[in-house]
C-alpha cells in the first residue's frame, strides 16, 4: 500500500464522534462513499447488502453491532447477538466475533456492557489488522521462493503471476487482507508480481473491489473472466493461487466465494500451488468435512439476472438521456429467469497446498490445523 | 422444440428475394431483431461482431459469404474465402465450410460460380441441420440410460439434471444445435429433464441465448453463473454435462468456450458424465495436442470490462431518463483497467467421457475418433 493508503480502512471508529463509519463497498468502483452505522438495524442491513463483507470483516462490524444495541438498550444483548448471526450463515467469523463480544460482556451490570462491547469490538478490529499483517509475512515467504525458484528457469526478469477469487484484500478486513496481505508486502518490498484477478460473478468483487484496491497501491494486475483461470494455468502463466476463506475446517476444508473450487481443481490438475490465507478465527474446528458440514448460503436471484455497473455508451439508443457515470442494475437474462444462487462452495483439503495464518504456513491437514489450534 | 419453433432458424435463405437473413443474436434476449446480409462486409462485420456465431453456424454463414463475394465479383474467390477466414481464428469449421465451397466453385467459369456457391451454402444449411438432428438422436439414447440409472436410485420421479455452458443450441447451427438436440429430443418425447445454463462470461450467451432457446421451447432450466457447477457436483445436482465444441483434435481433446475445461474437471473430480455433441465437420484431424496447437481468440478487453443488457430499475439515480427496455452497455470495472480475453479453452480428452456425432457417440480417443474418420 502507498503511504495514503496505509490510512485507509474499510471500517473504523471516530472516538471523537462515538461513532462507526465503513466504506459503503456496493458502490465501489464507481464511487467511493463512506456512512455511520448507528444502530443494530444499519449494521444487519450493511451486512446483509453486502455493504460490508468479507469474512473477517463481518465478524467486527457485528461485534460493533452488538455495541450499538446495548447503547440503544443494554438488556438486548442475547437477542441483538441471535439477529447479528441471522445475517449470513456460511462465514464462522460472525459466530466467533458475536461469542467473543457476549461472552465478555454477558456478566457485567447493564450500565457497563455497551462500553465493554465497544472495547471488545475495537480489540477484535486491532488483532485482526495486526493478523492480517503477519498473514502478508508468512504469504511473502512462499512468494519469495516461488519467484526465486522461477528466476531458475525464467531468469532475473521473471514476473510471479498471482491468480485471486473474490476479493480478499483491505476492504475485506481490519487492515492489509488475507490472500493479498502476501501480495501487497511482496509489492511493497519491490517483489515483481502480477496478479490475475477473478471477476467472480455474480457480485464481482473481483472486478469492482480488487481491481480497485490494486489500482489504488499501484500493484499490477488483470481482469479476467472467472471461465478463464483454467486456460491461463494451462498455459503456465499462473504462478499460484492465492484466495481467502469464510470458512475452514479441522481436516484443511476451505469453503470460500463460489467458484472457488473450480480454481482449485484447475490449480492441481496444472501443478499450480495453491494456498488460502485467513486469520485463525475463520477456523471451525467443530468442522470437519466441509462439503457436508458448512451451510451454504443462497442468496437473491437478481444478483444472477441483474449485472450492476456505470452507464457508459448506449448500444441502439444513442439518445439515451442516462447521464454518464450513474450506477443502475440491469437486466442480463429474459425476464423472470428462474436462478439458482449458492454464495460459497467447499475445496476439499486434498486440493490445498496449504494454509496461511497469522500463526504460520501450515498443511491443509488435521495435522497442520492442530498446530494452530495448539496455538490457540 | 414447440411446433412453431420448429420453424424458427437461425439463418435462412430467401429465395424468392435471394436474400439471406439470420437474427442479430448480440440483441438476444431483449430484442428479437433479424437482418439481411448483403455483401461480403455485411458478412463478415456479422461473423467478427458475433451477430452470428457458434461453429457450425459461423461456418454455413461464411460459405454464404462466398456466393455475395461472388456475386459482386466472379473473380474474388480466393481474397474472399481469405478474408472469410480471418474472422475468427479457433473454429475449424469456417475453413472447412470455405474449402468446401472454394474447391466446389474453383473450376467453373466466373459466370457459373456465384450460383454455385449459393448452392453449396444452402446444401451445407441442410446438412447441418440433418446432422444437428442426429447428434440429437444419438445424445438421446444416452440421455435415455442416464435417466433409466438415475430412476433405480431415485424412483420414477427422478429428473435428469444436465448442464451446458455457452450456447449450442440451434442458434448456433443450422437447427436443433448440437448439445442441446439431445435435450430437445428428450423433452419432445416427454423426458423430465432440466437444464443448469452457465452465464458463460464475457458474453453472457448462456443468460442471453440458451435461457432464451429453452424458455421458448418450455424446457424446464435454471440459470447459474459460470462459478456454480463445481458446487453442484459436488452435490449430486449434475447428472451430465453436455457442451458443443468449437475444434475437437484426433485424439479427442475438446476446445469450447472459455470455461469449458474448468466444468470438465469438475465433472471427473465428481464422477459426471462429460460429453461434446458436434458435427464431424467440427474435427480437425490434423491436430493433435489441442493445448498446444490450437490457435486461441483473444478478444476486445470491453467485453470483459462491461456488461452488456437491458436498464431495469436505476440503483441511486432513480431520476435517469434512461428508457424501460434500453439495450446499453455498463462498465463494471474501473476505467482502463487491464484485462485479458481468452475466447476458448481446452478440454484434454482424458476428462471427455464421449463425443457425440453424427455418425454416433465414440470415446474421446484417437481409436474412437478414427471411426468418424472412416466414415468420412
Amino acid at each position: 500500500m502507498k503511504a495514503n493508503e496505509n490510512q485507509m480502512r474499510t471500517l473504523w471508529f471516530d472516538a471523537n464522534e462515538q461513532r462507526l463509519n465503513i466504506i459503503d463497498q456496493t458502490l465501489l468502483p464507481h464511487e467511493l462513499r463512506t456512512m455511520t452505522l448507528d444502530s443494530l438495524d444499519a449494521v444487519c442491513d450493511a451486512i446483509v447488502g453486502m455493504k460490508v463483507r468479507g469474512a473477517p470483516l463481518i465478524g467486527i462490524t457485528a461485534a460493533f453491532g452488538v455495541w450499538l444495541a446495548l447503547r440503544a438498550d443494554p438488556d438486548n444483548l442475547v437477542p441483538a447477538c441471535r439477529r447479528l448471526l441471522t445475517t449470513r450463515p456460511t462465514a464462522v467469523n460472525l459466530q466467533w466475533a458475536l461469542n467473543r463480544v457476549e461472552t465478555g460482556v454477558a456478566a457485567l451490570p447493564s450500565a457497563e456492557r455497551a462500553s465493554a462491547a465497544l472495547m471488545l469490538a475495537q480489540q477484535l478490529l486491532a488483532e485482526d489488522a495486526a493478523s492480517c499483517s503477519a498473514i502478508g509475512d508468512h504469504g511473502l515467504g512462499i512468494l519469495d521462493r516461488l519467484l526465486a525458484l522461477k528466476r531458475q528457469t525464467h531468469g532475473d526478469d521473471a514476473v510471479l503471476n498471482i491468480l485471486t477469487h473474490c476479493n480478499a484484500g483491505w476492504l475485506a478486513t481490519g487492515a492489509w487482507g488475507t490472500a493479498l496481505a502476501p501480495i501487497y508486502k511482496a509489492h511493497m518490498a519491490g517483489m515483481p508480481v502480477h496478479v490475475w484477478v477473478d471477476e467472480t460473478r455474480p457480485r464481482n468483487q473481483g472486478a469492482s473491489l480488487t481491481v480497485w484496491e490494486l489500482g489504488r497501491s499501484g500493484v499490477p494486475h488483470t481482469l479476467i473472466v472467472d471461465n478463464a483461470g483454467g486456460h491461463l494455468m494451462q498455459h503456465g502463466m499462473v504462478d499460484i493461487c492465492l484466495v481467502g476463506s469464510d470458512r475452514t475446517t479441522a481436516r484443511g476444508d476451505v469453503c470460500n466465494k463460489i467458484g472457488t473450487y473450480l480454481k482449485a481443481l484447475a490449480a492441481f490438475d496444472n501443478n499450480v500451488p495453491f494456498y488460502a490465507a485467513l486469520p485463525a478465527s475463520t477456523i471451525d474446528f467443530d468442522c470437519i468435512d466441509g462439503i457436508r458440514e458448512i451451510p451454504i448460503e443462497e442468496r437473491d436471484g437478481d444478483e444472477i439476472r441483474q449485472v450492476q455497473g456505470c452507464i457508459g455508451a448506449s448500444v441502439h439508443d444513442s439518445d439515451s438521456a442516462a447521464s454518464a457515470g450513474s450506477v443502475v442494475r440491469m437486466n442480463i437474462a429474459p425476464p423472470g429467469t428462474q436462478v439458482s444462487n449458492f454464495g460459497f462452495d467447499v475445496t476439499p483439503a486434498r486440493l490445498v497446498t496449504g494454509i496461511i495464518t497469522e500463526h504460520g504456513v501450515v498443511p491443509a491437514s488435521t495435522e497442520g490445523l492442530a498446530t494452530i489450534r495448539a496455538l490457540l
